[in-house]
C-alpha cells in the first residue's frame, strides 16, 4: 500500500509500521503482561512462557482480523479471542491467562508506542547520517562564497558553509529532541476505566495498592517504556507530542529539501542532486535531472504537518475513553511515523551525495555588479554623509545601475557628496562579495562544535 | 493496510482506492490515450487494441513497482517502463505508441480522477441509502417529542422527527453536492508542461490547434470525466474541491453520529445503535454495549477534516510542475476518499437499524418538572408583567424549583404579581412539552418534500 | 489590531469585518426582524420604526460590550440589554418587541453572514479586477516564449500567455464560485432550540405552521440572504462552504504570488512587482527590491488554509446547539473573510501593474543550448531510432553537452545511428525553442474566450 | 477586536499580545540592541540612553504604522523610520545609532518572543492556579465514587478523584514543558541574512569574531532571553515548538472542559459551573444555567490546535529569509498565545468554584442495577466456569436484566453453573461500586505527590 507513497516505498520505516508489525507488537504487549503478572507471582510461569510463545504474528491471519475489528472498533477484541483459541490449542489452562484483568486500550496504546520506539530508533539514525553529512558540507564549505537570498531576490553574500551549518544545528537539536521522546514513551496500563480494578482483582485484598505498582514497573520494564504517572487513556499528551515532535523534525527536513531545490534551479544550479542510475528522470524529457529526493522529502513534511494537527484534536477526549477520537489516532500516527523515518533516510541519501558547484556561486554573486554588497557600501558611506543619506545615496545608485548596466562603483564615486573623496577603485573593493561575510566562518566553526557536544 | 482502520477495513470503497485499483486506473489511463489517439487516426487501431489488452494490472508486480517510483518520485515512468515491455512482448510495433506525447502527471491525475469517480459513485450510493433512513425515521417519529439540548442542557422541546429530519436536510444537500463534484472530476491532457507540445508533435503541422481540441474531447469521453478549459498542472483545485467536498460530507455523517453517541449515553439512553452479533464489546466489561458504529464514523470526520487541509497546500504550486506539493497529494486524497466513503456506507447501516426509544424520551423530559418549558411560561407571564420582568420571575422561579424540588407551576403562581390572575393548573398546563413544539412538524413535512423533489 | 497583518491593514475587507461592522449587522438583524414580525402584524408598525432607529452600533460601547459577552459566552445576550434600554429610553413599549422569540444564535448566525455577504461583494469586485488584468497579460503576451519549469527545472518551452491563461481560467472560476457562495449564503431562524417556538407562541394558535414559513421568508429578504429549508444550528455546513470557498479563493491568489515571486528570483527575473515609492525596501540592504505584493498575498494563503480546515471541525455539532465549537468560529471566519479580501484586492494591485521582460525570458531559455526542447528532439529521431531509443540517445547526448559544453545538436548529429541521416543544421533547427509550443497560442484564446462568457 | 472571542475579552492575555504590546517589544528590541552595542564601546552611552527614552509605543501612532507596514511587509522599516526621526528630534547624532546594522527580522523575532514571553509568565501563573484547584478536587473527592465512562456508556467505577488526579497530573506536566518553553525562547540576531556582517561592520576588523560572540552574548542579556545557537531567520522550530507547546496546553484545558461540560448535562448533573451574576444565560430560556466557562475554554482549544498546524508550514521556509511564510507567522503566534492565556485563566476560574454533587453520582451509579460492576462479577465467576465462559455468561445475564428489569443478581444466581455455588447475596455484594474500585486511591495519592515534588 505505498504505490502513493513513494518517500517510503520500500523503506525500513514502511516495514516497522506495517500492519504485520503492528499485530506483533499487540501480541508483544500481551506477552508482556503476563510475564509481568507472571512474576509477581499470579500467573504460573509455564502459562506466561506458553503465552510468548504462541504470540506471534504469524498464528493470525492480519486481513481477516483487519474486517473483525470492525465488531469492536478496535482490533484487540477479535485479535484477544483468537490469541486465546491458539493458546487454549497449546494449554486449555493457560488460555484463561491472556488478557486477564485488561482491556482494549492498555494493549493498543503500549503497541503503539512500541512500534513508535522501535521506528523511531531507525529514524534517529538516518538523522545522525543526515547530521554527520551536513556537517562535512560545513566543514568543507567554510569559505565557499555564494549568495544569501531574502525574499527571494539577492540580499548579501553568505557561505554555503553557513546554510550547511544551519541545517547541522537543525538536525542536531532534532537528533537531542526526538531522542527524548523515544526515551520517554509511556506504556498505557490502566483496566477497564483507568482505576486498575480489574488487574488488582487477582491481587491479595489487602495488598493491591503495592501490587498495582509493581505490576506497573515490571509492565514498564517487559515493554521496554517509561512508567507513566497515572494511565493517559483519555490524556492523550504523549501522542501529540510523539506527533508534534515528528511534524518539527520533518520540517527540518523539508526545509534542506526546499533549499536543496531552490539551488537546483537551472538558472541558479548551485547544488545538485546525487546521480544514480535513472533517477530523477522525467517520462517526457529526456534532458531532466528533477531533484525527486527533495520532492519526497517535501513530501512527507508536507503531510506529515497537517496529520500532526489532526492529532491535535485527540486532546479533547471525552471521559475515560473517547468515542471517535481515540479510534481516529492510530493510522495518522502511523503515517507519521513512517513519513519521518522514510524522510530523513532520504535526507540522509541526499545530503551524503550531495554536489556543490562553487563556480556557479561564485557567477551568481557576480551577476549583480557588486549591488549584492551595497549594504556595506550604504555603511561606509555613512562616516561621510550619515546613516540615511548613504543608504538612500547607494539605493539610487543601485536603480541606476540596474537600469544603465554601468557599474556601481562608478555612479556612486560620482556622486557629489561622494566624489573626490573616495576613488572609483575603493569603492569596488568595498563592493568584493568575499570581503563581506561578517562572522559566517567563525559561526561554521561554533556550530560544528555543538554538534559535537550534543 | 487497514488493521488501523477499522472503519474502512473490509468496505467497499477501501477495495477502490487500493494500489490495485490505482495501477489499473493508470493503466486504463495510458489505453485511453492511445484510443484516443487512434480514433484520430495517429496509431494504428490494432496497436490500441493490444495496448488496451494488455494494460492490465495483473502484469505488473504493484510491490515492485511502488519501490521502483522513488526513482522518478512518482510510479509512472516505471510503470510505463513495465507496460511497454508487456505491449512489446506481444506485438513490438505496438510498443512504440504507449504513453507517446504524454507525461506522468497527465496519466497519475486522470487516474486519481478515474479512482475518485468510481469511488464516489459507490460513496453516493451510501449517502442516499442513509438519506433514505434518516427519511424514514423522520416520518415515523415526527410527533415524538423529545429534549433538545443546547450548550449540554436542556433547552425546549423539540421531536426526533426535526432531528432526523435536520440530518435528512444536510444529506439531501450531500448527495446534491457530491453528484456534481463527481460529475465535474476533469481529465488531466496538457503533456510535459502543459503546452501540449509532445501531443501534437504527431500532428498535421497545419492542423494542430484542432487536432488538441479533438484530442482532448476524444481523451475525456474514453476516460469517462469532464474536459478541462485548460491542463490543470498546478491549478490544483479540482484536488481541493473534492477533498474539500468530502470532508463536508464526513462531517455531516460524523455530525449523525455525534447524536447518536450522546443520545446513547447511559443517563440519557434515547437511542441505540443497531444491536449485531458481537458488536460493540468490550474486551473487558460484559454489559458494555458500546456505540461502535459511531465511534467508527467520527473516527472518519475527524481524520477527514486535516487531511482535506493538508491538501489546500497544494493550491501553492510552483512553475508548471511543483516538487513536492503533487507528491504529497495522492495518499491523502486516497486517504479521504476511502475514509468518507467508508463512513458513508457506515452511516447507512447505523441508521437504518437505528433504535429509537420514545419512552426514554419523555421520561428525560420529565426529569425538570416543566423547566424545559420554562420560555413558553416567560412568554405567557409577558401580557401580566412584560417580557424581561417575565423572564426574570421565571429565572428566579426556575432557581427555587431545581433548589427545593416544588414544582415550578406552584411557585410560579404564589408570585405576588401573578397570584390571582393565573392559577396553578393554568401554569400547569403551559408547561405541558407537546405543546411547546412551534413548528416542529411542519417542518419535518417540509424537510420530507424537499428530500423528494432533489 | 492589524499591525501584524500587513496583508489587510488599511484595506476595504478590515473595515468590513471589524467589530463595529459585526455589532453593526447584529443590530441589522434584529431590527430585521422586527421588522419582519411587524409586516405580518404582530409588531406594531412605529415600534418596528423605532427599534430600527435606535439599531445602530454607535449607541453601544463595543469594546464594553466584548468585555461583557463572557457571562453567556456569546456578545448577544449583552447587546440584547442595551438595545432594550436604548429603545426603552426612547419608548417604553417598543422595548417589549426587541429580540422577541429570538436566541442568540439566530441574530449572531444572520449577522455573521451579512458580514460575510458584504465582505464578499468587495471581495468579487478585486476578483474581477485582478481577472481582467490576468487576461490583458494572457493577450499580450499571448506568444511571448519562456521555459516551462517541472520540478524547479527547465522542461520545455511555452508561453507567459499560457501562464497568464492559467491564472485567469483559475481566477474567473473563483469569482463564479464565490458569487455562488455569496448569493446562498442563508439568514438563520430557528428560536431556542430550532423549533421556531418562541416565535409562533405570539401568533394565532391556528395559523402557526403559515405564519412560521412567511416570517422566515420576510426576514430572509430584510437581511438579504437566502431562506433555508431548515434552521442550521448544527449543521454547519454554509460555514465551512464558506471558509473552504474562501481558502481555495486564497490558494488560487497564493499560486499567482508563488509564481511571481519565483519569476522575480534574481537569476531568473523574468518579471518584477509594480514598483511604487519606498515599497519592497528591506530595513538594511538598499538595493533590494523585494516582492512584498507576493509575499502578502502568500501569507494571506498560509494562513486561511489552516483556519478554514480548524472550521472544518465545526460540522461535529452537539444536540442543537455546541458548547464550544460555536463559540470557536466566529473569529477564524472573520479572519478568512479578511484575509481572502485583502489578497484579492493585493492581486489585483499586482496584477495590474505587473513587469514583465521578455529578454530575460529568452536569456534563460537560452542557457542550456536547446536541451529544454530535448524531448521535440527524441520525438523527432523516433522514427529513425524508435522511440524508447531516441529518449535514451538523447538523454545521453544532454548529459554529454551538459559536461563538455558542446552543442547539443552537434553531439546528436555525431551519433552513429544518426550521422548521415540528419544534418548539424536539421537538428538544430529541431532545437528552437519558438517552434515547440504546442497549441499554447490557442489555448491562450481558448482561456480568454471562456473568461469572456463566464 | 475581542467582541467575537470572549473567551479572550477583558483578558490578561488580550492586552499583553495586543498591538501596542508589540510595538512597545519592538522598540524596546531597537533600545536594547543600542544598549548592548554601547556596552561593547561602538555607541556613545548618551546616544544609547536617548534612544532608550525615545523608543516608546506612545511616541508612533500604531493604526498608521499599520497601514504604512504593507510598503515592506512588515512594520519595522516603518517604524524604524519613525523611531529615528523621533530620536532625532531629541538628538540627531543619536539617530545615526538607529538600528544600525540590523534587519527586519531580527527586531520582529526578537520582539514576538519578548512579547511570547511576558505572555508565557502570566499564564503559567494561572496554569499554576487550575493545578492547585485541581489538587484541591482530587484532594477532597479521593473517595467519591461516580460511574467512569468509555465510548459515551457506563463502564466501571472511578471516583471523582482520580478524574480530577488526572487533570492534575496533565497540568502539572504542562507547567513543567512550558515553563521550559518559557526558559529557552531565543533572541534573534543575524543581520540581513544571518552572517552578521552589517553588525560587525563597525567592529575592529581583527576582533570581528569576538565581537560577534559578545554582542550577541550582551543582546540576549539585554531583552532577556536564550542566546541561540545560530540566528534562526529560516529555522523556525522555536516558533514551532511553541505554538505546539501552547496547542498542547489548551488541549490539556479543553479535556478539563469537555469533562465538565459532559458531567454539565441535564440528565448526568454530577457538577456545576461556578455559579456568578448573570453567567451562563440564555437570551431565550430563563432556566438555563450553560456551562460557559467550558464552552469558552473548548472555543479556545478549538482554535488553537489548527493554528499552531498553520504555523507548522513554516519550518518550509526559503532560502536565508522566506516571502510570505515569515508573514504567516506573527498573528497566528498572537492568537495562540492569547487564546492559550485567556482559557488557562478561565480554567482556573472553572475549576476553583466548580460545584460537585456526590448524590448525583450514586444516583447515576444506580441506575444501571449492579450492571457498572459486571467486569467484577465475570471475574469472580472465573474459577466456577472460567474466564471466557464468565464473561459470555454475565453477558447474557446483562442484556436479560437490562431487557426484563429484574436484577442482575438474581439471574446469575439462577443460571445452571452458579445455582448452588453462590448465593444472590453474594453476589449482590460483588455488584457493591464502592467496592470494585481498584487502586484509585492510591493513585490520587500518588497524582498529588507527583504534583507536589514537580
Amino acid at each position: 500500500m505505498s504505490l502513493l507513497s513513494p518517500v517510503r516505498a520500500g523503506q525500513t520505516a514502511d516495514e516497522l509500521t506495517d500492519d504485520d508489525a503492528w499485530l506483533q507488537a499487540m501480541l508483544a504487549a500481551e506477552a508482556a503482561l503476563v510475564r509481568a503478572q507472571s512474576v509477581l507471582g499470579l500467573v504460573p510461569p509455564g502459562a506466561a512462557r506458553t503465552i510468548t510463545d504462541v504470540a506471534h504474528a504469524r498464528t493470525i491471519d492480519v486481513a481477516e482480523l483487519a474486517r473483525a475489528a470492525r465488531a469492536a472498533a478496535n482490533p484487540v477484541v477479535a485479535m484477544v479471542e483468537r490469541l486465546t483459541a491458539a493458546v487454549a490449542a497449546v494449554d486449555p489452562a493457560a488460555a484463561e491467562y491472556v488478557h486477564r484483568g485488561s482491556t482494549s486500550q492498555d494493549v493498543l496504546d503500549t503497541a503503539g508506542m512500541m512500534v513508535a520506539r522501535r521506528c523511531l530508533e531507525e529514524t534517529l539514525v538516518d538523522l545522525g547520517r543526515a547530521r554527520d553529512a551536513a556537517a562535512r558540507l560545513a566543514r568543507a564549505h567554510r569559505d565557499t562564497v555564494m549568495a544569501a537570498r531574502t525574499l527571494a531576490v539577492h540580499a548579501v553574500p553568505t557561505t554555503f558553509g553557513l546554510k550547511a551549518a544551519g541545517w547541522l544545528v537543525a538536525l542536531t537539536e532534532r537528533v537531542d529532541r526526538l531522542s527524548t521522546v523515544c526515551d520517554t514513551l509511556p506504556m498505557q496500563l490502566g483496566g477497564a476505566a483507568g482505576t486498575l480494578a480489574g488487574y488488582v482483582e487477582y491481587a491479595d485484598p489487602d495488598d493491591r495498592d503495592r501490587y498495582a505498582r509493581r505490576l506497573a514497573t515490571e509492565y514498564a520494564a517487559q515493554v521496554g517504556l517509561r512508567e507513566p504517572v497515572l494511565p493517559w487513556h483519555t490524556a492523550r499528551a504523549p501522542v501529540v507530542e510523539l506527533s508534534n515532535g515528528l511534524a518539527v523534525t520533518t520540517g527540518v527536513l523539508g526545509k534542506i529539501a526546499v533549499d536543496v531545490k531552490t539551488l537546483s534551479r537551472t538558472e541558479i544550479g548551485e547544488v545538485a542532486e546525487p546521480a544514480a542510475e535513472g533517477r530523477g528522470q522525467s517520462s517526457a524529457m529526456p534532458q531532466k535531472r528533477n531533484p525527486v529526493l527533495s520532492a519526497l522529502i517535501i513530501s512527507a513534511a508536507v503531510q506529515v504537518i497537517p496529520l500532526a494537527a489532526g492529532l491535535g484534536h485527540s486532546m479533547l477526549a471525552e471521559d475515560e475513553r473517547d468515542a471517535g477520537l481515540w479510534h481516529a489516532e492510530w493510522q495518522p500516527m502511523r503515517e507519521c511515523l513512517r513519513l519521518s523515518g522514510a524522510a530523513a533516510a532520504t535526507t540522509a541519501e541526499l545530503l551524503e551525495g550531495l554536489e556543490v558547484h562553487p563556480e556557479r556561486m561564485r557567477e551568481n554573486l557576480a551577476r549583480t555588479g557588486g549591488l549584492i554588497v551595497s549594504e556595506r557600501l550604504a555603511v561606509a558611506l555613512t562616516d561621510i554623509v550619515g546613516k540615511l543619506a548613504g543608504k538612500k545615496l547607494v539605493s539610487r545608485a543601485a536603480l541606476e545601475s540596474a537600469r544603465t548596466g554601468r557599474p556601481l562603483a562608478e555612479i556612486v564615486a560620482e556622486a557629489p557628496e561622494v566624489a573626490g573623496r573616495r576613488t572609483v577603485a575603493e569603492i569596488a573593493a568595498l563592493l568584493e562579495p568575499s570581503a563581506y561575510l561578517g562572522t559566517a566562518g567563525d559561526m561554521v566553526d561554533r556550530a560544528l562544535r555543538y554538534a559535537e557536544h550534543k
